[in-house]
């Protein structure tokens, strides 16, 4: 449907209700109808207008609909259209940079149209008929990116290391299984249902795979997996996994966190058993942003793509179609209902 | 007196009844009469029979009281004498590289006299005057060197870095501070009572120092004296203090983890509430031995004996006279009830 510029439409949006605690649930997010945007990208005003195509839900947000004034992001305000990355098609700009019909991916707000005021931290995506535009906010973008540079950059991997994902279907932990493939890594992986497990194995590479919720001891668990012990650990769940991790951890070993998806809030407590490990085995933890490598973004955009293209990766999502289902595939990242990047269609190309 | 070679003399010792469970008391140790050694170095043995001058009292053999087989040193032996750093005196000697008179430093047991097999970890003291032989098992041994690796290798300081020490009057935080110093950080120290308070800010040049005892939240006393957050975090005492730490790094702020002294043992849980700021401040938390650095030693000595002739650093000692008062001594390093480096005098030159 052709879309006119200066006419007047409704733009629906997902607000967050109120600031949670703890976990988010589906009716903290609701639907919002009757706003009204108009269709342009106002003379002077530098912005541009665009129609959302993807919206990407990540685990990092819950932490915005929580009051924490002292994270990396700020926090959401309630009342208020949610933002996050999404992947959208430019219908007016006044950018000289983007024209009507461009694909960009960068932050958008969680409605059918967004006027961009920050248009620098768009960008745009080089249209190609092997690469599904849904990509540009899972395996070419945050999360993506955020294996590569937490592989290559944080683990220090070396050909032959013992390495170890947890939440290893998820949007970061399926790549960061399959680079470690490709550096020579002896590779598992762990996941919360048998489906994934199977997956892990089967299309994503990995060498051995397990149901963390079929396990009563976590720290036996890896120890049945790695009887030599683990060289890198890339941590995106936190609390008793990374516990168990560091009881397995071999002399130098390196733990790269990335996550904590266990965790309800950022203060809930951990409680661990094997911090004494981080002594004798001489650990290294290092807690990182994908934000801060971001210089290496095109080289990784170069890599993966070519990987991609050449068969020596696969990407799964999850794609769950219509605005009016993104409470719920939202809030699907902390039960473990997603079998892969979890990505929400308002429009197809 | 002079030792005659070849005459058998009585060796008091002191042995480890039985495996510990969390911190040790003073019976877990006890004085052994009646042991009788030959005083002489067998020929063909290349050993090396020494008198003990001064034992090292240092954290670190608590852990090797306790049955605990998956450490990095092994378990002492109940009814055997227990070994640690010592500075001694070469009586006989079957090993070229040693003669009698020589004063040497390295492992020997806690007992009066000690004939040694393994030569090669023995480290022969040049005599020097201004220093005295003791500081060979503190500011020149094992805890000295453990201060110089961890600031210098682990916590990559720079000019102007905010760095907290615990345990900061102790045998190896005296030293890191004070090297901090030098470095041109600025540097707080705690410590468990006013008169090592005093000591930190008005002997070992500490900006300031404060007494942890007296705070009930180790968390917003951090607030109170680093209101620009920390930079670095020397640890040695783990548990609450390293989670109140946690809290109050700045991003990018590294924490080396010399020793968890505050933890009864090595498995007892540790609670964190701060686990987070791992990731939002992209936090190192990285655990070391000396021993990694080792070849770093004749470059540290030359360094730290230079800082101490010249006036730079100081170096506090709390020594106890008599085998027989080893126990005792021993345990004052989990009371807190020693100031500075403790060490046993069992002969003086």
């Amino acid at each position: 449907m052709e879309i006119l510029i200066g006419t007047t439409a409704e733009n629906k949006q997902i607000v967050l209700k109120n600031y949670i605690h703890g976990s988010p649930l589906e009716t903290d997010l609701e639907l919002k109808h009757g706003n009204q945007i108009k269709l342009e990208a106002p003379k002077g005003s530098n912005c541009v207008l665009m129609k959302n195509y993807y919206l990407s839900c990540d685990p990092y947000m819950r932490g915005r609909m929580q009051d924490f004034q002292r994270s990396y992001v700020p926090p959401f305000s309630p009342g208020s259209a949610i933002e996050g990355f999404g992947v959208s098609k430019v219908v007016d700009s006044d950018d000289p940079n983007f024209k009507r019909g461009d694909f960009v991916a960068g932050i958008t707000n969680w409605e059918e149209y967004t006027l961009i005021h920050k248009t620098h931290q768009l960008r745009k995506i080089q249209k190609d008929d092997e690469i599904p535009i849904s990509y540009h906010v899972g395996l070419l973008g945050m999360p993506g990116f955020t294996a590569y540079a937490g592989f290559y950059e944080v683990c220090e991997p070396k050909k032959g290391d013992y390495v170890y994902v947890s939440a290893a279907s998820g949007a970061v932990g399926q790549l960061v299984g399959q680079l470690a493939r490709l550096h020579g890594c002896y590779v598992v992986g762990s996941a919360g249902t048998s489906q994934k497990v199977e997956l892990l194995k089967n299309r994503l590479g990995f060498n051995e795979a397990f149901n963390y919720k079929d396990e009563i001891d976590l720290e036996a668990a890896l120890a049945r997996y790695f009887p030599q012990g683990i060289d890198i650990y890339f941590d995106n769940v936190g609390g008793a996994m990374l516990d168990a991790a560091l009881g397995n951890m071999r002399a130098h070993g390196r733990v790269a966190i990335c996550g904590m998806v266990s965790q309800k809030s950022r203060t809930d407590t951990q409680t661990f058993r094997n911090m004494f490990a981080v002594i004798s085995k001489r650990i290294t933890i290092k807690g990182f942003l994908q934000s801060d490598f971001i210089d290496l973004y095109p080289r990784f955009l170069e890599d993966v793509t070519s990987y991609y293209k050449q068969g020596k990766i696969v990407y799964l999502e999850d794609i769950i179609d219509g605005l009016e289902n993104a409470p719920a595939a939202f809030v699907r990242l902390f039960s473990g209902k997603n079998v892969g990047k979890q990505v929400i269609r308002l429009a197809s190309e």
